[in-house]
């Protein structure tokens, strides 16, 4: 059981700034009183989230959603706050130039726009110590026949190998892949297995992140993780969760059986720990529920999964597996996902001097009646802003 | 074949105001150039979608969208245009009020002011003549435990009885369902069999409206068609497509086949013609092709598959399915849908005075230049304005 | 506490004659060593489930898989044995005549030897108690125009109604729908709203039984079993739990979190108890596990879903959901179902008599080696036998 | 349009052997009158189908299935009757060895056994002269835990590596990959990256294979179809279609349209031809529809499709796509759809000296008649004979 401690105490969950700002569906965004207004603002909000449950130290930006005119200044801030910038997230769909695609436009000078981006995203990897740099494209079409399926692969191989060449020493980027949305017909990259090809023909430096809900209906997502980490090609993951589409709710509520299995095998293959290079970050979206909780809820989840993945017992597990005993087997995996983890998490939590229990005493704190009271005016952040 | 052409000729097809106007996905809504700026100028594109195809004389309305002060002098101006007011359509999922719901949330002051504003909308039917209602409600819960399913269900049943009553003589409404979007966990309205029990028992004026992209993957949409009119409860149609989720792609691109049945059995279980009631509707997101041209070209895709549907030869399709010969009777369906109806509806076309080809006609026709060059200041229509 | 386990005390879970047979994929059936060879063996090893569990007195019957010359005499054996027949399951799939369909067939002849086997059923019934006939059809069409969606309902509602006519008081029948296979374009009760427009034309001894399985991926099943309870029309479940289609595993194996809310949903509407009319009836396939572990594990699987489900804090569910607390709401239900109850349960095993660990038990008994080595020769029970 | 006709006087579509024999589904196998009781009248049936559609010179072996003492006879045969032997096709899943599996099985016993089979069948290509071998593996797991997702892996990429190794001058494996069934948890080849994983590291004798049945709900087929075609990893097809899962009906009866743009994409990726190595096979189950009727109607589908796809205007749609005009794109691609192709096909049949109605030529030939008188006694073919 220490062991299992020792490795809880090792984790590392990323939340990302644009979780702290108003989102929502096509149908309405929903504002909520107390969002920030700036980059410094969710840090500060992400801050709280590691004060109370001391595992999500690192925070992803979304460029250009957090452009600041010092990222130095940003950093520090971060640092004086308790925790550090993450992955840099590129954006490229949001301008009206992207209507038919970012590096896949039929339009080389969209495309140069793009690229432009992606490489003013690494610019800011060099200035605020990111290692990480997050791509997603939205790009795709929404007819058949719109375009050239085959000469949109060819545009996208030719941005990404420039990003690639840009990369610097530790320095690595992460393709994203999603089964649909906003593209409804074809989306440039798909599946894992699109991205894992891309990944493969460039190098170390690139790596699949595997957003939990981008997957057709059914997928089974753990094959996956098993299948990049046999590869090296998991970079990391976008934890959120999902009953239909990519409904980005919070991760472990729609089926937290699946979360555990997830961790599972994260877990089995050599994906946990921080020397595994998997990178454990949150993408979500608190359309109804309070940011903050909602946040702080999240890790907690990813908490609960992990240390039920840390609990099986892989003798005991390998010994029925290898006896054939399908039964046995599965109540190996069954038993230890059945058992409630809450009360050791509470003691590791104390043991760090941490409250028992995050989501009450945040509550308490008394933060979100300051956050209230104090951001009034200015513009809430949110998507496109 | 002159049985089928007056058939077609008796085709009504109506286009929605807010397909004119900009919409667009979570990530980004795109601004297209001569969109319009007001509930006038909508019904002024729509005309056009009439002018060149003959078939979509009725525009459906969105309120508050299309609210406007005199409904009766909109009425006069879409009677100038050569059009008429179609279906209302009810909107309460748009106010930071309705986060949690409107004629189903918990909270009692938010559902009444839900309720105000169907029957506002029935008012409107009554200044501008329309005979019918289509209630769609983005009500539902994101989290299980998030609110009371049953509960949500009676509230439900409260507001509906409470606009039926206030129906009047020659008046309906539709109740839409929707598989999931913009609530990801429980939608409160999800699928057919819920909107039919609820019309069912409500009575006559109460029927179920099948939106073609709000089922779960793999819905045999027809099959719902059929059984909805044998039952006597389907009240129209809103078209669109979709490969993946509620992609209101245009109508017929994504599966042309599916349509094709759908208007079989349309056709086959008295749901086609004007005393049918079955209303035609169309409700899709133009996000990246131009909104006019994509009406245009979804009024002509419906006319295609209507036109396949009504060449089925129903005595040899009934003695297939009679003789239990499975490839004879899907041959004989086969064979109508695998016929080229173009020429057919270019003959008809012209033997209503109008040009052969309505995209091409209204391409020439220097529309787009025209309203591109006048509807400059002011603010675009589009979903949230 | 006690309340909860009073209840729990009171569980009856059905298991079905037909999981102790083999059973397969259309790709292989896997034989096993001490299959039953007749109803009799079949009984005997149900009565091992409930020997250990203490809460699976019934049995349901398939016809005519588990035809006997003397009813009466297999119900006297089954009460030796400490179990009753419970549910009668009608067959009209397995002829050859029923290549295009049973009580839908195109052939009037067909038609009238499927429903003679359904009356059968009935007498069957009558002959042994049963209280229940459960009907599933697997009559549909593979290609479209196949055969006449509607006058396939006509016929559907024909069968129905003649059944309906011949049950004797205190019987009923529960209709089973299902989304696809063995059809696969059309299935003539693809969805509960089919099965429940039938049922409530035909009176309160027609109900619908919801197959855990038998749905479009992402369905939400525990909102149909909420609105169904609502109606007064659910009449009990048939258990199994899947990843993809009709996968026919064992119950909480797949999703234990959604078996948790269905039951959530069972006990919130008011279908819990033995007055509530809803039956639970396991409908699994052990196609590579062994078969009696496997029914004691899904009995186990339903009692832990059902004892998180009475643990639920309603009052404080309630009043959180009253005020709008997304958050709140929901982990008041998830701090039910992340408790671990099987301590509880094992407990009250003790108090009943019963050993804590039921596998363990059973695999101690030495019942598995006695009838692997009795159960030599003859014909084993399964699919089609 | 001579060139579209000399393309298509080229093409070859495979049929494969298993269905001429019954088959079905897991709820019934239904017996027709007339099938093959063994390869010889297998191959007789099969050339019936190239002698009405002049297409078809291919037939596909599954061994054991096909299994004769003298294969050199077997393929004298064939080609006395107009055809040959075309792709190979193991079967490692019918034997009671497999049930947790074949190449990945824990038990290296089964594991030997299995890749003794898959040598084997590499020997009788050898004995045929066939080029091809395909290799679908049913395995996988049911439920989690069962066995370890990477490990078996690891046994797949040993078997598939010792295949590699046996296969000769001129010959390659197919690897299929499919995304469930019979395999309800993990399938170890689910989808098109982790069979083009292990054939990339294989190198060029093993490429994918695409059963157009095998993908999760709402996956874009012809996007991976571009994408392997790009790669030089698309070996060949295993058509059919499906409304649900793997249902196995004709090929272009349940999404026309859908195989209309996979031929569209292997035009243009260079998959057709013969010298592109592209084999188009079918693999269907003909379970209620008669099964040489059914292939033909299958190989008219895929020729129809073709004929589309070829008469798409390329330059059109290459202009349109470059200038970004989205509805002007997609009509070049559906005016080529639209097209009824029927009377270009019956024309190019005539010119090659067949009925240019091959449904109505093979019925009015008496073959039927024929088999149906002469094919009595001996055990018939279908799944698991």
């Amino acid at each position: 059981m220490s062991d299992i401690k020792a490795a809880l105490r090792q984790q590392s969950i990323e939340t990302p700034s644009w979780a702290y700002g108003n989102s929502g569906t096509r149908f309405k965004v929903f504002a909520q009183e107390g969002v920030p207004r700036d980059p410094y603002e969710k840090l500060a909000d992400a801050a709280q989230v590691h004060a109370f449950t001391g595992v999500a130290p690192r925070v992803s930006l979304h460029i250009p959603w957090d452009k600041v005119d010092d990222y130095g200044d940003l950093a520090r801030h971060a640092s004086e706050l308790g925790v550090r910038i993450g992955a840099i997230n590129s954006n490229v769909f949001q301008d009206d130039d992207y209507r038919l695609g970012s590096v896949t436009n039929p339009d080389p000078a969209v495309r140069r726009k793009a690229l432009d981006h992606l490489l003013e995203c690494v610019d800011i990897m060099d200035l605020t110590g990111s290692d990480t740099l997050k791509l997603w494209f939205s790009d795709g079409t929404n007819y058949p026949g719109q375009d050239d399926i085959r000469a949109r692969q060819d545009r996208l191989a030719e941005a990404l190998s420039a990003v690639y060449d840009r990369l610097g020493e530790g320095q690595r980027f992460l393709l994203e892949y999603k089964f649909f949305e906003p593209a409804f017909y074809v989306t440039d990259v798909p599946d894992w297995g699109t991205a894992y090809a891309h990944c493969l023909r460039l190098g170390p430096k690139a790596q699949v992140v595997v957003d939990t809900g981008h997957h057709a209906p059914g997928t089974n997502i753990e094959f996956i993780v098993a299948f990049l980490l046999r590869e090296g090609k998991l970079g990391g993951f976008d934890f959120n969760s999902r009953f239909y589409a990519d409904d980005d709710l919070m991760v472990g509520a729609a089926d937290p059986f699946q979360l555990f299995r997830i961790m599972y095998e994260v877990v089995r293959g050599g994906g946990y720990g921080p020397d595994s290079g998997v990178a454990f970050m949150l993408d979500q979206c608190h359309n109804i529920e309070p940011k903050i909780p909602g946040q702080i809820r999240s890790v907690m989840n990813v908490q609960e999964a992990t240390a039920k993945a840390l609990l099986v017992d892989g003798d005991a597990l390998a010994a029925a597996q290898a006896a054939g005993d399908v039964l046995g087997a599965n109540a190996v995996l069954m038993d230890a996902y059945n058992t409630d983890v809450r009360p050791l998490l509470a003691e590791l939590r104390e043991e760090q001097g941490l409250d028992r229990d995050p989501m009450a005493a945040y509550a308490r704190s008394g933060y979100f009646e300051k956050i209230r009271t104090e951001r009034v005016g200015g513009r809430q952040a949110g998507w496109g802003a």
